[in-house]
């Protein structure tokens, strides 16, 4: 497996995924379920592993890969799934000293089947989607039981897919629910214990979100390195081009869509909510002003106006003598100038500024250094059932 | 031109002139000398251009590209400099609303020759350089006057090539000198007005430095994304390997150089310096620690540490126990938990956390949203000679 498959996006990953499923090829899904202490990655992280050796996606920084590929040979072998603990602490060290990660690290390995297709077809086709997965505990669902990796779905009301093991029992679905519906609208995982007949369950929840929406106004050269970098951080990435003929897909190749519209338009031009994310780049003062008027109609949370604040303050003046004054909420969506202040100049540099921006805002983080930010680098979910410490 | 020719970071543009220059094609450089109001490139913003359409490098956000190539088959055949200035502004509305952007933007275009030499061997040799051009004013330096397009090159010591036009009159630059030297300094550009004679000379002073170095220590998959993104934003890359089996440039292709080295051999591994930024990532506790020792040594001001902050914690108790204690100036220098807190956890979102600090730290600015910002977005420089407002 190449560096290049490794660093895949998670978009990039779920569509090898449905390709496996599509052809019916064996292959093996990996997902951290555990994690106690640091890691690169958190749970719900995954690879795919083919029987050739090949794969995409990542559960560590590359410290485990090369265990799991040679394990995912038994998995389809066996045809059964399992569940593997890694524990890169070090015996007596417990910061890892000869190992590459820190962490005891916990993974689910399953020949790839159709009680993940759900979980795909939701991912790629734009919709959220909780899954819980049974992954351990005493009886009937430990390792090597029927019961063990079986499915239930949640779809933000409710469970389906619950007439399988563990998921037939309402009480484990009412103790589930709650953590599954925090995870579900935050699109995190966790592997939780909930009580059943008297003994535990260790069912894994995770909420699997799709990649936040980003559109573009513009139609310069200036909007493709900004379209480049936010692929690669996986956003579902839309060109809006009022000048229809200067547009098209041969020109942003990247793009996710290249949509073709009028400045009026703009409301119909694409499906907005609120993990869409606008950035206003068409270096016209007027098709800007209109796209602006209209974005502020839609629920996007952020509106990113290229261009110098001056700008903006005169664009605000012509909208007043308009009739047209815009609120503190509304001013308060408007990023203008766009990006991060991280200094540079160059097209890259700009789109980077830019993609910084949008990923902060998306993840709603405030710009700073990792070192100067009190708590975890990764935000932790409070869930409603007890996080199990060692899902085993 | 595509746009992918048109976002190149400013490195390849150089590697483009040189080859230019090497083979002694015929080309048109156009470097932007001078903006007033707001645009999208800053002064020293360069393109080359073929006489076959093609090119490289940007001036705007796309609004000017196509008018400058139009105008350098007339400087080919002329064989002689122009100065063009473009008014974007709008005639009656100081906003551009017709055109793409806003500002007043005069551009010099020239026959690539031996004059440019000087500094791409300079910028792509590793060293900064100042470089002085005629760019107008009264009698024998106004365009197609013999002196016009005349060069200068300063060396952070003084000027050499002073042989040429305005530039033998010691007056000129002793005029020209302090603003030359901060310019050099900044990396910046400017055009100036000096007095010579009892007319003025406008002359474009130009400072170019060579990209910030960033070193990498580590071999995992996690390098990869940290080395591309790094490029795109033009920082010179090395990765600096202590498994030199698992490393090896075809692991590693966009990177400058990669370097084979044990941990304590890190001080002769590279040049350190001042633009030299250091991420140190091989994901294990005894090499990282005796690399960030290491480099505590070299002059680097910044050292990214990737790991949560309680790692580091214990390698500094590990380091006291050894009689060695960091000073608080030391422990400023290390980053860690490494990067921006923009959120995400897949291998190219920790990339982008981790080179939008090093873009941040090397650009000397507080990452913070530029909307929030006061002031400019790009930073200005004050020089010592008056800028000239209209180098025409």
């Amino acid at each position: 497996m190449s560096t290049t498959d490794w660093s895949l996006p998670e978009t990039d990953v779920f569509d090898q995924i449905r390709a496996a499923l599509d052809d019916d090829a064996d292959a093996v899904l990996a997902t951290v379920i555990d994690v106690e202490g640091s890691a690169y990655r958190r749970p719900g992280a995954k690879m795919i592993l083919r029987p050739d050796g090949s794969g995409a996606g990542s559960i560590t920084a590359g410290c485990l890969e090369d265990e799991v590929r040679a394990l995912a040979a038994d998995v389809l072998a066996d045809g059964d799934p399992r569940v593997e603990t890694w524990d890169l602490t070090g015996e007596d060290d417990v910061w890892g000293l000869g190992v590459g990660c820190n962490g005891v690290i916990t993974v689910l390995l399953e020949p790839l089947g159709d009680s993940y297709r759900p979980v795909v077809e939701a991912r790629l086709g734009g919709d959220p989607i909780g899954v819980a997965t049974a992954v351990g505990g005493e009886g009937g669902t430990s390792a090597g039981s029927p019961a063990f990796g079986a499915r239930a779905y949640y779809d933000g009301e409710g469970f389906s897919g619950i007439a399988a093991g563990v998921f037939s029992d309402p009480d484990v679905l009412a103790e589930l629910e709650p953590a599954m519906a925090t995870l579900y609208e935050g699109g995190k995982a966790e592997t939780v214990t909930v009580e059943m007949n008297g003994g535990t369950v260790e069912v894994f929840l995770e909420g699997v979100r799709p990649p936040p929406e980003l559109v573009v106004f513009g139609s310069g050269p200036d909007v493709a390195p900004v379209v480049e970098l936010a692929k690669l951080v996986d956003f579902r990435v839309t060109v809006v081009s009022f000048r229809g003929g200067k547009a098209g897909e041969e020109r942003f190749p990247r793009a996710d869509e290249v949509v073709s519209s009028a400045p009026a338009d703009v409301d119909t031009a694409c499906e907005w909510d609120e993990d869409t994310y606008a950035v206003v780049m068409t270096h016209n003062f007027l098709d800007d002003r209109i796209a602006l008027e209209e974005l502020l109609e839609t629920p996007v949370p952020y509106i990113g106006l290229m261009g110098p604040h001056d700008r903006f303050e005169e664009m605000c003046e012509e909208l007043a003598e308009d009739g047209r004054t815009l609120t503190e909420a509304e001013r308060e969506r408007i990023h203008t100038p766009i990006g991060l202040s991280l200094g540079g100049d160059s097209p890259y540099q700009i789109g980077y500024s830019i993609v910084a921006e949008l990923l902060a805002v998306a993840n709603d983080r405030t710009p700073q250094h990792l070192s100067r930010r009190a708590g975890p680098i990764h935000d932790r979910v409070e869930v409603g059932a007890d996080p199990s410490e060692s899902p085993e």
